[in-house]
C-alpha cells in the first residue's frame, strides 16, 4: 500500500529544497515548529488539512500542484508494486497447467 | 484556503457513487464504521494515510487516481479564489497612493 503521508512528505521536502528554504524559514512562515515540519517531511506524522494549507502558503506553492506531484509519485510506486507482486501470476500458472 | 480533507471527501464520495456502492459495503471492505466514512466524505474528519489506503482498496481505485482528481478539483477552487480575491488589488492601491 502506498502511504499518502510519506509521498506527501517527499513532495513538500522537494518543494522546500527547490526554493532553497530552511526548515526554520518555513516554520516561521507557517507558524509550526521546525521539528513538526521535519516529521511531516519524513512521513512520520500526518499533516492536518489546515497545516498542509499553511505549508503550501509558506512554500508559495498551490495545494493542487503539490497533490499533482504526489499523485505522479504514487502512480510510479503503484506500478512498481504491481511489477513486484503481479496479480496475473496465478493466471500464468493456469496457462502452463492447461498447456501440459 | 482550499481544505484537502473536504476536496478528498468529495472525490471519495464520487468514486463510491460511480461504483454504486453503499457506505455499508465500503465499510465492510475497509473495516471502518460507516459513520466514520461518512464523516470523511463530508470533510469533517481527517483520514489517516492507512485509512485512505484502505478506502482506495475497498473502492478498487488507485490512490494516485484519487489524488489526481483531488488535485484537479483543488486547482478549480484555487482559480475561483483568485478571481474572488485578486492579489493585485493591494498593488493597485499603492499606485493610487503614490500618484496622489
Amino acid at each position: 500500500m502506498v502511504l499518502f503521508r510519506r509521498v506527501l512528505g517527499e513532495a513538500l521536502r522537494a518543494a522546500r529544497m527547490q526554493r532553497g528554504m530552511t526548515l526554520r524559514e518555513v516554520s516561521k512562515e507557517a507558524r509550526v515548529s521546525p521539528g513538526y515540519i521535519s516529521e511531516i517531511e519524513r512521513g512520520t506524522k500526518e499533516a492536518s488539512s489546515e497545516l498542509l494549507g499553511s505549508l503550501c502558503q509558506a512554500l508559495d506553492i498551490p495545494l493542487s500542484v503539490v497533490l499533482r506531484e504526489v499523485s505522479s509519485a504514487a502512480a510510479l510506486e503503484e506500478r512498481a508494486l504491481e511489477i513486484s507482486t503481479p496479480q496475473i501470476a496465478g493466471r500464468g500458472g493456469d496457462v502452463v497447467a492447461s498447456a501440459a
